[in-house]
């Protein structure tokens, strides 16, 4: 029997590079404990041992270094297809066995992953709750009378009990965020098209994604960066236009102006306890010397939000279940039927309409998150019991979307991630919203909120610890030295200019520095050298390049000049002009004057 | 009287600065000249010498010198607002009168032109032909038993009559290009977004956009960068990603390849002239030694063009006119009519159908066109009387359709230029097809071409004559040069290749190089010096990394190594690792090796 409690992607990766652990007793161990949660409905299907042999059978060939999700078990929502065993979406009479599996399934277990089962779901991900469904309601990890949150519930379920490190959910309204705020996960929700939907069933298919559930946010960079790549076959998959290395705004980083919604928008249905935890949370966090909070306009975010079942993306849903809700109707769960339905009934010129007021309504709301850094609101507004949803189906799944419904539609990126317990012990989190494809940053700053939450993972007694990470600036521009004729007011400054090149500050370098009158001009140029023995502070100023800009400045330099990296008196390390060699053979030496201007002016 | 028979911008420009005409008189002759086309249907509005006044007076406080269309006489597409002037959209029963002018024609007249008339169009921008109007067919400038085509008829006569020096139309399915191809004009279809819509009638909304009618392209150039600029008031406005500055494709620039429709997607409607004119026109393109024409399918394309008018994007044009075609019919042109009115009844569900295809078309679409450096197409497929429209009016229409319907549904950018005239003297012209916000790459290319052509401008005996420009190398990359680690295979070449740079060659430094092998590492590192007098040649890799990901690149590499400029053997200059002084003063000098790889084989 394997005693392994920790589950993190990272925690098992170390026991079975130590040799601590093999795949077979893992899975062994993990088949063991689903038998203790069998009332949780947690899953459509629930791998057998035979079933799950082969992909086991498939690590024997690779070794654990080579495959970054070797041996990790993982649960997949049973909207998505895993080869060889039916795909039901929460509706039996709808259910049919693919050959393949999903793209990003497919990826997935290329990397090692091994799958244990297909997860329960509101059904046709119509819903966000987790008890529409009827394999049973999903009960929540933490306190079993309540929801888990939907429409990914077992998915979260199954990674917050320990069941599995890390699980596939969908996301068109809020279903990979609500549920990682009931179970006390990470819930990534990314940039649509990050993740192929290719062998996804389809909820809203111009919004929906996959998305990521985990322990914590090192885990998910891992699974995301296993699962992500352009799918030529999915006609909104998307090129990732940054890139897709994890960032780490360590506690160090630069500071951080965060958009959090105005005092008037916030609503917690009456929830007093989840409305303290998030007081609680945003104190902690604006605690933060380099933090800065500003309340933001969340109403165009709230209208926006309102498009999603009352405007026409209602139809999608009927589109992607035409035959089943034409020819089985009362197959498909009442809550569910009477969202859906209706979307048969819609015109094309509703559809327009609301597709124009959506663009008028992202304008603003970009203008919005582009003034902040990102934006930091509550996931979910108030927990409910299982009871309560299935008395009220519609109007408490509608509050369930308060603060997630109009992500997608504004094609933004977003990370839910836990910050504390309420005082009765039910789990709390906020979620961080970006631009597309701003998914890694993301995760880097929901990294440094959940760091310093400590909280346990999921529903074990291991407390969160991330390891220390050098704190590299992250940045959309890049800090640039000039010391010569790119100063501020001298002619080749407008090169900068003309890049939106952003002037930061008069400084020095650090005390190790020649500098020489270089041959030919105008413009005349200095060259920098550095002279650990001899050299003395440089004057010179610091500009912010912004980083697609900074390639073509580069490319733009004569020699002997080029960029390197220069000392400054601060000790820090920045880009900034280098002088090859033979530059400075035949040229004067003119650091007596202390900086290039001083010089220019005895001239 | 004034003589001015070249009304090009540049040409009136210097009339102007020479003070050898004055707007005054150039209006009065204008007016005088209009007189002589009255049967030609042109205008829906001609503003009067009163009207007109307050945009000349404007221009005493204004230096010519400081203002790009300073005098310049433009005319206005009837679909667009002037202030104080009746909009109509060719339904007097719709008129409405503006308080104040389009977005667009402010920003021109702010840049000092001044507006001439309101222009004939097919009503409510529904058509290509330019007979569906209750202001009279528009006759064809060089034919005027022939079409002008549509539906910016009246902007596309206008210029090439010599009654203004260009013109703003408007573009769904082709209205900006198909009357430049019928009148030897240049067609500009700017990227969606990128001319303001605000105070322009949608035809389709989350289609249309402002076109541009110029004599030549240069003009486009000028035009458009007066023109354009993000408009946060239109939800479909973007910003530009790419600049704004015109490109130089000169007779010296960089080899292209460009991307021609297949022989069997080829359609001229039986008329042998536009056929002959066609092969003729490409023939000429083909003989250019360094451009590349390659066959591609074109059937995608035209799959997409097929959901224009027989998929959902009908609505929208109900959506646009929805209050008069419910309560006015009657008032509506047959024609346009019997296009617009079955948009009231297609269903949301159809909508979402038609996008999912579309999408998937899309990503078809984009691999052919990523494949070349431009398409290039008819413009039109065959000219047409105005008799044979008024007896087919929707038949004929959607042939002149053919090779332009899917540009707006796929977000393509699209220059239309002339190349030649039919054996009986009609005009012929291509199109360019690039993606969005490629619009100055298209128009340089244009230049190119279009000044091969030697054809008079418009209607005009005046021959085009571009000015001889200093070739500029246009690249989305920058070349770099690698001669130590970041070799193809050695441990620091990654860091080209996860920026998806291109191994380009393998060469030689000038003989003017000495490498020495830096202190420090692994990874190990050379440093490469000029010497001219010591020097050798040293084997070097070339790589081009593109220009977004150039800066975090250069920003990456540690000291004392940085990037300045290397020369080849070739005799080329370009970037690549320099090293500072201090790095090589204890390093060990390894010229002899010849270069990197060789010095590592011998450790």
């Amino acid at each position: 029997m394997n005693t392994t409690t920790n589950m993190s992607i990272e925690s098992l990766r170390q026991e079975y590079l130590k040799g601590q652990i093999t795949p077979d007793a893992l899975i062994d161990s993990i088949l063991e404990k689903c038998e203790g949660y069998q009332d949780y409905n947690i899953w459509t299907h629930l791998l057998s041992k035979q079933e799950i042999a082969p992909y086991i059978d498939a690590l024997k060939n690779k070794k654990p270094e080579d495959y970054p999700l070797w041996g990790i078990p993982f649960a997949i929502k049973d909207n998505i297809d895993l080869a060889g065993i039916k795909t039901t979406a929460a509706c039996p009479e709808f259910a049919f066995l693919p050959d393949s599996s999903a793209y990003v399934v497919s990826k997935l277990i290329e990397a090692g992953a091994i799958p244990i089962g297909k997860t329960n779901l509101d059904q046709f991900a119509t819903g966000l709750n987790g008890t529409r469904s009827p394999y049973g309601p999903v009960k929540n990890s933490f306190k079993p009378d309540y929801i888990s949150g939907g429409s990914s519930s077992g998915s979260s379920v199954a990674v917050a009990l320990g069941l599995v490190s890390f699980s596939l959910g969908t996301d068109t309204a809020g279903s990979g965020r609500v549920p990682a705020c009931f179970n006390n996960l990470v819930g990534t929700k990314p940039s649509i098209g990050l993740l192929s939907a290719t062998g996804m069933l389809p909820a809203c298919k111009s919004l929906d994604c996959m998305t990521i559930f985990s322990l914590n946010t090192d885990d998910a960079n891992t699974v995301l960066s296993a699962a992500e790549g352009y799918d030529e076959t999915d006609a909104y998959s998307r090129h990732n236009v940054y890139d897709n290395k994890p960032r780490h705004y360590g506690q160090n980083a630069q500071a951080l102006k965060i958009g959090i919604v105005a005092k008037s928008d916030l609503n917690f249905f009456g929830s007093k306890e989840y409305e303290e935890a998030y007081w609680q949370s945003i104190d902690k966090i604006a605690s933060n010397p380099n933090i800065e909070l500003v309340e933001v306009d969340f109403s165009p975010f709230l209208q926006a939000a309102q498009l999603l079942y009352q405007g026409p993306w209602v139809a999608e849903r009927y589109v992607a279940i035409e035959n089943m809700i034409q020819t089985q109707p009362d197959a498909i769960h009442p809550a569910v039927r009477k969202i859906i339905e209706p979307g048969g009934s819609l015109t094309a010129t509703d559809c327009f309409k609301a597709q124009y007021k959506l663009a008028a309504l992202k304008t603003i709301c970009d203008e919005i998150l582009n003034s902040v850094d990102c934006l930091l609101t509550p996931t979910a507004g108030r927990p409910y019991t299982i009871q309560e949803l299935l008395e009220e189906p519609i109007q408490y799944n509608n509050e369930l979307g308060y603060y997630t419904n109009y992500m997608n539609l504004l094609d933004y990126s977003a990370v839910a991630f836990p910050t504390t317990f309420t005082s009765s012990g039910f789990p709390f989190g906020l979620t961080l919203v970006g631009n597309a494809m701003e998914d890694r940053k993301l995760l880097s700053i929901a990294r440094r909120f959940h760091g310093e939450s400590k909280l346990p993972l999921g529903t074990s007694d291991v407390k969160m610890n991330y390891p220390e990470l050098a704190t590299v600036q992250h940045s959309h521009s890049i800090d640039v030295m000039v010391c010569g004729a790119h100063l501020d007011g001298l002619p080749l400054n407008w090169q900068l200019k003309e890049r939106n090149a952003q002037f930061k500050k008069a400084t020095r370098t650090a005390p190790c520095y020649r500098m020489y009158a270089l041959a030919g001009g105008p413009p005349f140029r200095p060259g920098l050298v550095l002279d650990e023995a001899n050299g003395t502070h440089i004057e010179c100023e610091i500009w912010s390049v912004p980083k697609q800009e900074f390639g073509s400045f580069v490319a733009g330099i004569p020699a002997p000049l080029g960029i390197g990296k220069v000392k400054l008196e601060d000790g820090s390390v920045v880009s900034g002009f280098i002088c090859e060699p033979y530059g400075i053979s035949d040229a004067k030496d003119i650091t007596e004057f202390g900086g290039w201007r001083a010089y220019m002016k005895s001239l």
